[in-house]
């Protein structure tokens, strides 16, 4: 049997958000899409049995992470990392370049590509856009996306600029290293910082490559929602209209949903997992800290309104329970809320645009968080 | 609808070997039967969906863990502990007595009961007969434990003596204080350390008392294979056939198959969930331990006769890289391996005697301990 090629299709739409379906190598996916993170080839916590159940069509995987440990090569050997991990689904797999950034030692960038230190045992590697290719098709990802340097934030406009044309220059690379196989994307990077004209440029520069899908980089690094918005307005409309697009590391739910107003179609985020993990459940009315001794006789699940198992089994004097007494269920159990959350967001906005009622789905959405206490956005 | 009474079901027998079954508030269990332990209202870390499906029908709750967090009477206002934890199923809890003598400070024993401070905030807390059962009321366990006293290992005649009998009025109290419901049963605990006579005279007091189901305290504390079989064939056949009977804390595969063969029905230990967590995996050949890096590049499952998640979707390699990067997701699945192994000898164990095969059973058992390397008997 062929594979499917690789593709995005429009499904419906409400201004400028999109409903639509992207369709890989291991099986399609409806957007817009939240994609849990599986840092080390595991969502954390869940077998993945678990995640599908929260509604998950695809996950994230972590190249920086996957590349020390267990390697590429190894993933590869033992069949991939759909195999390994034993989600049969789509995967996208990072560039491996933001947390080079953020966890690398003695990192050095030149423009052949960056040489880093583990932070796991100090052994040295080097990180080109090639290699970051080859280890995302040693991994098997469905998704693999160009390696970009990370603008740092704040930034100048000249070295943003400077940044952002080294990042186009790795796009051009990065497409030229891709193998083009049925079912197997490639998605390039916008990058140029909070300037709306760089951000153009990226766009353009990318468009005039060709890429499969198109993600957003650089943000939700502290500029703030405003700026994230303003940035989206100057880039969304550059970007071509039967690819998807994706913007990197977002997010809080209060940014997905104007993002997703704006035409983004796919999100990834650490927060509902690593929130879960802490004992910070996510509902629609309040975000809850389950460690506070309020909950510690309260028999009301989190959300009354959630269908999640959590929610239809537990109360929340148990979970305060289990986070007090250190219990692994407690992660366990709140990780399934907040992705089931975050899932049933997505369903919620997929439904809206179907319908046409994006903006009355957006404004019931910000009045239960402008009643509530969900982080801020 | 009328609860079932509580009973023992005599389906089958080998030699001095029971295949059964108990019937209680909760449900019915077969035995032999081996019952995870979920100390603090929660086998550590599977949902009870995920602790159903290694087959277990009965599960163990730990009354000083939950009476000191979240506290009996919490429990009671929360629905009970089946509601709180989401186990539908039966639930045996011990009485307290054992982890006070393990885990709690500036234990104090009187023949009234036992003071203690708690090892979690230093609170002061007391331990009855009477209180032992009130607390497992509130819970709702459908097996309560008479409390006793857990006689130290070794000890001198005389001291294990004065123990038993102490254990012996704390067991007469325990009946008069325990509320005679439809499907909840009160068992008994023979003591008497390694003395075979006072074992004898232990038995012959709790019959005489009259219990539900009888268990045998105070093994597996260092005496020994040899000494724990000739204790149980003092103790064993000087209780009543119509009874359930339970080897406490017990233990190893290599222990439980002997015990099987003298007429025990039921057991329970902390070894399978707690060695799966620090990576020890039990297999019908050898115990594996998967921090080993000898495991990196095996693409085979923990064992390959093995029907449970675990083996039919992991390699080993997968499960070693688990426990090498710290993920929560490694001691889950050899959680899941680990009580599915318990839960299939069991399942072995019941088949055998009712086809009149134990012998048999026995024996391809012990071959293949003594070719694998199975942890000591």
């Amino acid at each position: 049997m062929r594979a499917p090629a690789f593709g995005f299709e429009l499904l419906a739409s409400d201004g400028a958000a999109r409903r639509g379906r992207v369709t890989t190598a291991h099986g399609s996916f409806e957007t817009p899409a939240f994609m849990p993170v599986g840092t080390a080839g595991t969502v954390k916590g869940l077998t993945p049995e678990q995640v599908a159940a929260t509604g998950a069509e695809i996950i994230l995987g972590n190249t920086y992470h996957l590349m020390l440990r267990p390697g590429a090569e190894r993933v590869a050997r033992l069949g991939g990392l759909h195999r390994f991990m034993n989600w049969p689904g789509p995967i996208l797999t990072d560039s491996g370049g933001f947390q080079v950034m953020s966890l690398a030692e003695l990192r050095k960038i030149t423009d052949e590509g960056v040489t880093f230190k583990s932070h796991i045992d100090g052994s040295r590697h080097e990180l080109t856009p090639e290699r970051a290719v080859e280890i995302q098709r040693l991994l098997d990802a469905d998704i693999t996306m160009v390696l970009d340097e990370c603008t740092p934030f704040p930034v100048e406009r000249d070295a943003a600029a400077k940044s952002m044309a080294l990042s186009m220059r790795w796009a051009e690379r990065s497409k030229t290293a891709f193998q083009v196989r049925p079912g197997y994307g490639l998605f390039g990077i916008v990058q140029g910082s909070v300037f709306e004209d760089l951000r153009e440029q990226s766009a353009a520069a990318l468009t005039g490559i060709g890429f499969d899908g198109y993600a957003v980089g650089g943000l939700a690094v502290g500029e703030g929602q405003a700026t994230t918005v303003r940035v989206l307005d100057a880039t969304v409309p550059a970007l071509p209209e039967d690819r998807p697009r994706y913007l990197m590391g977002v997010g809080k739910p209060g940014d997905m949903v104007p993002a997703v107003r704006r035409g983004i179609d796919m999100f990834d985020c650490v927060l509902p997992t690593r929130s879960g993990r802490t004992g910070q459940a996510f509902t629609r009315r309040a975000a809850l800290n389950l460690r506070n001794a309020r909950h510690q006789d309260d028999p009301r699940p989190l959300d009354p309104d959630c269908a999640c198992p959590t929610c239809r089994d537990y109360a929340r004097a148990y979970l305060h329970h289990l986070f007090k007494a250190g219990e692994m269920l407690g992660p366990i159990l709140l990780t399934i809320h907040n992705l089931s959350y975050y899932q049933e967001l997505m369903a919620g906005l997929r439904r809206a645009i179907e319908a046409g009622a994006l903006e009355a789905f957006t404004a019931a959405f910000e009045r239960r968080l402008a009643e509530g206490d969900l982080p801020a956005l």
